[in-house]
């Protein structure tokens, strides 16, 4: 990954000094939070598509860079709702902000950051490209609402899932990689082959995200496993270990998710290592970034097409 | 007040369809709070200020309607959010949100209905009307910050007082009543007036909101009285009654404001009547109302202006 980050150096320095800038604010408490969120907001992964993207058409100019950012002050601020949302602990081994400063203190900052990308928005000046954001934060926060729809639920199929994913995190994903060409002047066909595999890969993303909360260790991780059953949330490592269990497995794992309890965490992964739920989920993850990399190759080639290549081989390796 | 909304009653039902409409949502939780805190949002104040603001200028259009929803949507989207925040147990006589639905959905339906007002302003297709609506939504989220970080102080000054509802709530009184002109292309001149117009009417209505707090029947308020002090927040009544009493008098106020605690309402309520408290916050918001209606007359004379005007009146004589 050193390499890809490499290729746009220079561009995400000049992003991280101006979401510094931007959030710099006299209220100590936004500044503190947004620092903190700024930090645990882990690998820029969605900026640095925005600029590979826009990178595989043209070169860079301020607009993409504050896109960037606004896709970025996006992530920021949901994360900072989701954390008081799961009620999570940590964030990528850091304290997350609200067991800092208070849920009240996130929801604001939250609402504030996302006020910022809404100003940096007004600067872009693009209408397609707001009509695009505008949508896009509308499916997240409807994915977010299933997700919570979900909470305790154990039931869910396949398709019930890819569909949440979908809103709640492939779209932004969809979004970077669209917009960068957009503003990068690329023709309509190269733009709508960048949105699909940005989307495949955004599925990816989350599919690992969920593995990970199974089979990673908690110090790789940066936070306790076995999270999202302690949060009643049903992903797909449980999903399939549900399907290809015995109905006292199925029985053991579906009163977990009811009742929000890590309780049985050691029984459920004997149960997923035994039914091979982590190499399936793996297996589904793969055909996303089959997906992905097919519809990325249809874009001319360049180094920053096979930056993005690597980057769909990387979702799929990181261990954390 | 009658013969107001009479004046833009058919548009008044426009917005009130448009927003059933917009917010209508395969996903029951979503059309169930929304639905709530529409109607639970009160008196559709702030899109009336819009409607009769571009009125004294020009017939209505389309995008001024859905401005005045954009509008409603920021107010709606930012109860649901305060209502998590001061936990408010009710709002305007009816349960709030989440207190029925809970605080994750409060927050998540919240930020749903504010990326549904982003897509609406996306289809105005405005750049000065979007930069306005994306500061305004910047400093309202600063001015809830700052009055978080006031809980539990009793030590506040008058103009740090204003300057909170300056952010939290005049500016986007401040906004309706600019853009209203904007969109019907008003002059300059005429812009800046109505928006100092609304800027005061939006100070004089918080003025009398945190008065009623004090001084309103609980069945007139919707609402429990002495709220604020439940919720550690000083407001203007007790500043001046602070200000106004003796040493043991103001010990006891801020003790309560230190403790959130209602414990002391009664005692509270004798020391506001005995300090005048009451009459110097009403002196406070008649002078905003006497500052908004100068700047109000400054633009040609109409049935509209005329309307206005009255609102202001109104906004100094409500009840709840």
């Amino acid at each position: 990954m050193e390499n890809i980050y490499q290729l746009v150096n220079e561009e995400l320095d000049l992003i991280n000094t101006g979401i510094k800038d931007i959030i710099a604010n006299p209220i100590p408490l936004i500044n503190d939070i947004s620092n903190h969120t700024t930090i645990t907001g882990g690998k820029k992964l969605r900026s640095l598509t925005v600029l590979l993207s826009a990178k595989c058409f043209d070169s860079i100019n301020q607009n993409i860079l504050d896109l960037a950012t606004v896709i970025e002050f996006f992530h920021i601020s949901s994360l900072l709702h989701d954390d008081v949302i799961d009620n999570a602990n940590t964030r990528r081994g850091h304290t997350a902000a609200h067991m800092i400063w208070g849920n009240k203190a996130s929801i604001l900052v939250g609402d504030y950051i996302f006020s910022k990308a809404f100003q940096l928005l007004a600067k872009i000046h693009n209408q397609r490209i707001l009509t695009i954001l505008a949508n896009t934060s509308n499916i997240i926060t409807q994915g977010e609402i299933q997700q919570l729809l979900y909470v305790n639920n154990p039931d869910i199929s396949i398709e019930q899932y890819i569909e949440i994913i979908h809103h709640k995190t492939a779209v932004l994903f969809e979004a970077a990689t669209q917009m960068g060409p957009i503003l990068a002047n690329a023709e309509e066909e190269d733009i709508n082959a960048m949105a699909q595999f940005g989307h495949y890969l955004g599925r990816a993303f989350q599919i690992i995200d969920d593995i990970l909360d199974y089979s990673s260790s908690s110090s790789d991780l940066g936070k306790q496993i076995g999270n999202d059953l302690g949060e009643g949330k049903i992903t797909i490592p449980l999903i399939y270990a549900i399907q290809e269990s015995s109905i006292k497995e199925k029985n053991l794992i579906k009163q977990a998710i009811q009742n929000s309890s890590y309780d049985k965490l050691d029984q459920i992964i004997e149960i997923i290592n035994k039914t091979d739920a982590i190499a399936l989920s793996r297996k589904l993850a793969v055909q996303q970034i089959d997906h992905a990399v097919t519809h990325l190759l249809k874009i001319a080639n360049s180094t920053y097409r096979d930056a993005l290549e690597e980057l769909a081989e990387f979702v799929l390796s990181r261990s954390h």
